[in-house]
């Protein structure tokens, strides 16, 4: 039973291959009414797009979101919204050597085991060219959010070890690497650019802040919102793992340290992420995502082709240094579609 | 739209309250023919209950499962299966108290706000209570996933910023805490017998191992194995962070670091946790639960009564020290419960 | 995948088999606030419950309804609400011929061929017992409904051949056949009179009319009203036919004939049935579903043993003449399921 | 909560309108390895596409599926299969009177009601163009059928009060109307062409039949396969009527008589249709439909405006007399899409 769907009333199901036609998604349970045109993808869509951050590959797709129904006279109807982001720049040459052998730290194996085939054109369905159809969900799914007042941002908190220590979220739009301390920003960038030319990937760790949520989002006992939000980080693919509020840091304080205090005026502290019982709690909404390297590295690896027989693979091709700082919008947009639908949820019943 | 089921195929609905008749879970979707008996939820109902362990409450719970549905002369029929285990040793009067205040790090403040009521008796829904139903359920999916020689074990990887170093599972039943380093195991006493006294309570790392889980288990792209084992064990009341594999650790690897190579006999290690393009690959599955400090203190909190007003909230009544080590066969449940259900979704396309 | 659920917002699981512990439901999805108490369930479980009408068997239960969660202090507290029907009159002997040989009309043979065994106790999961779960769901359902106006009645329009041409909905009631003809309902209890003491069984039509109900409910383009509505009547065991409004007789008419005028006043006539694409559209919304007689006889039958050898079959036991009447507040609980679920579905989005 | 997807395994989600881009469908759950290419959907497309039977419109759409998504080299893949069928003869001209006043028998009116907002250029969504995307899915749904020996046949019974009565399956495809008696079928034709000359439309009755299919498809107690079908069925928008086997008929027969003996060579009649306790048993499936009356008729009406002021609607444009026969391969797919979906659901449990 197959897994491409996600949400409950505001639900997506997302389609589409990095080499075939194009990725899209399907949302069905978007209200009427909604303004909803082609120009409101192009600022989230660019974010994730290749090509414009440093260590980013060279790939020019122009991502153009299609509206293919559900929209009418500028609204929403009500009707499913399908999207539709054609692939333009599909070259499978590169990808012709890997027809044999399976690529370290990929899906190459797992799905040739699942499936009897695995996409040997660049990851197909498994690659990170799948997020696009995520990013545009979210752009409508931030549609519903907007006129709540509720705002998603993601930003870079650490690439490379460098951590960003000095956090001012209106710098996050001036640092390419979308991180909110330009100290650490620059020294970043330089990391990735050595790294980059020794073949070599970085990971890192992505922090997302949602402010103006309302209390009462996320439903017991198996959809808390935390549980719900974890869910949809870690399915994205190079995340490994995901923390709530203090996160792992909490296992290392004391209750007395860890509850957070309630004032007439809202939490005294906020360990608990905004997340209490798995329900909001009106105060911000704090999580992070660990992101692997990217596994396809310019360095030779040992591997083994499809009959199980041992080889060695040095990948060229075009592949970026890190993840982040594309991944920022597709995580923006995975936490819009908890919260848009949590809301929705929270609406009816 | 509430959210009291978790599954697809082997789908399990819990219900019940800590202070009302019981709790319970109904599982659809067990396949039938599988021998169950009242006898087979012993032992993971009794490493659950209170009052076993170093710091555990005094509550005597029997916690006795009764089989209400789904199994006629010893095996299940392929019919729901309805699971319940009666509340025995309710005593309301402590809570009293309560009627008024929000209790800090609890889900109090958020219940009041999403459903215009909290349950002053000792958290009712969000009450670790409920985890007994899952306990139940994750004995049934144990016994879809033994005959295929799968093994899922939790142990106590960190308690108090006490670390296990030298981990040996064979010792985990050894030990009161289920920590696989007695050495460790000791101190963790001592700081629990410690921190008890000081009328406050400590988090902890949980780390859970699956052996013997066939490749091909996971379906992309949102129902990725990580993901929704990410979810699971999130929804765990008191967890909140949860890593694979390397997890957060990845994020500071390099590709060339953190990439397991593949060899003919296997994966030449295991940083992914067992898991890859969200689908497992036959390793060892490596997670980790974070998990926070028991809210439920001795000490004076801040806090405010149900009209907004401060108010100062000191608890008595019976209370853990930490989650640690009875939320252990709750996270084997979840464990169970996903793998249970990823391998019938696998099985049917 | 097993289907033990139905519902998308107001969700109701039933389990529970004929000669066990007893049947059960667990809905997750009832607002908030509703008062409900064991009382409620007293009359729908009576009219449900055999022994009380012509022609039905003797068997005693009692039928009352126990509420095991997710009501605090006399109203639903958004939790999940579970109900369990202790099965009192436990008689399997009589049963006791019937381990070799599959009933005619009954499920003994397609559960034998699925499950790999069937409950020749008197059906199991696939006995009529298992309605009285649906019958206490439809009571929390018509808790939602009745603020809203919303009113269901159904009643029988032909039994034995017998139809109901006077009706006056206000003698439902009178009759012991929920018949709103008394002079029809007379001869029907001469027909189940006759027909009993011949060792036969009859069929028949039961009408739902829906008053009340606003437009603007169903979910185009699979879940429509009309279509949900046939799901939950034809998943009633006797079920064999199910018609909206005007139904069979509008194939035969023609499209000046068979569309409603739309006035000022609302429609000039309602072979609609009160939903248009699926929508309700505030009309009174009829349906009507065709039961076929009782397959348990009193007259010998051919049928086959588990081997496939030939078997000559004559039931004794206790068993209906018809499943009308008790079938009836079985068919208005799914109605009322069913309206419950998709207004708040309309609400939430 | 929207309702645009339908199956568990097989599960499909359409969209699009009938004046916008085109419509399409996302099947996700088709396993891998099945070959499907655009020319598997040009036999059923061409079935459903107006203007090639007697009475039906001149609009002359050519319906070429294109698959999006989900097939390499030939095959699927087992990722989500997204199929388009672009509207190519969109002409909105003539439903420009149509901005005011609601078409009597349509969903103007609850669509209006429901999403405030109405497509008056042609339906949008509740047009039968949507039934496009349900043949392409059905077709899919044929080819994990077809190596089953499952065989699903949809025909004409019955037509402007026409029955076919000489039921021979080899003569439907020899039959404009798809009707198995040429002589019911040559009288069908004289009745469609009077009665378009006349303004006015027909409705009808459609049989379809299932061979080859194999027992325990369907599930206990909600998705049994009979009650499945009956929601499929009549998701279609001019089914007011749906029967199993004997249907109706079942009402007025006795027990004795409608009971289908079982002997060892099989069933000894077919009343039940195929299915005992919502599950296949093994005979043939027989299930009827209900079609009623185009509305769309070339007469004046009574009806209202927005602002709900009285109105005449006389429609011009280009209308079938008859949504028969145009809807048999969409009742077919539907039934197969029921089929595969099942199939696949008790393969995994």
């Amino acid at each position: 039973m197959a897994g491409n769907s996600f949400g409950k009333i505001f639900k997506i199901t997302t389609f589409g291959e990095s080499h075939g036609e194009g990725v899209g998604v399907v949302i069905d349970g978007c209200p009427p009414g909604i303004s909803l045109s082609r120009e409101d993808f192009a600022r989230d869509m660019a974010r994730r797009r290749p090509g414009r951050h440093p260590g980013s590959t060279p790939r020019k797709e122009k991502d153009r979101v299609e509206i293919m129904s559900g929209v009418f006279e500028g609204r929403t109807t009500g009707a499913p919204i399908a999207l539709f982001i054609r692939n333009r720049d599909v070259d499978s040459r590169p990808y012709d050597i890997l027809r044999q052998v399976f690529r370290p730290g990929h899906g190459d194996f797992t799905y040739y085991k699942k499936y009897g085939h695995f996409d040997f054109r660049g990851g197909g369905r498994y690659s990170a060219r799948e997020t696009a159809a995520r990013v545009a969900a979210g752009v409508a799914a931030g549609k519903i959010l907007k006129p709540l007042g509720v705002k998603v941002v993601a930003y870079t908190l650490e690439l490379g070890s460098v951590r960003a220590e000095d956090i001012n979220l209106e710098l996050i739009d001036g640092s390419p690497l979308y991180c909110p301390d330009p100290m650490a920003s620059e020294r970043m960038e330089e990391v990735i650019s050595k790294t980059g030319k020794e073949g070599d990937t970085l990971g890192g760790i992505v922090e997302v802040r949602v402010t103006g949520c309302p209390p009462g989002l996320g439903e017991p006992v198996f959809d808390k919102l935390d549980a719900e939000l974890a869910k949809a980080v870690m399915s994205v693919g190079a995340v490994k793992a995901v923390e709530i509020g203090a996160g792992l840091e909490a296992a290392r304080l004391r209750g007395s340290e860890n509850n957070d205090p309630i004032t007439p005026d809202g939490f005294g502290s906020n360990r608990a992420g905004g997340i209490l019982g798995g329900i909001s709690n009106g105060d911000e909404i704090v999580l992070r995502a660990g992101v692997k390297p990217i596994p396809s590295i310019g360095r030779e690896q040992d591997t083994v082709d499809r009959e199980g027989h041992p080889a060695k693979l040095k990948l060229g091709g075009r592949h970026d240094v890190a993840a982040i700082p594309r991944i920022i919008p597709v995580l923006e947009a995975m936490v819009k579609i908890v919260l848009a639908d949590h809301f929705l949820r929270a609406r009816g019943a």
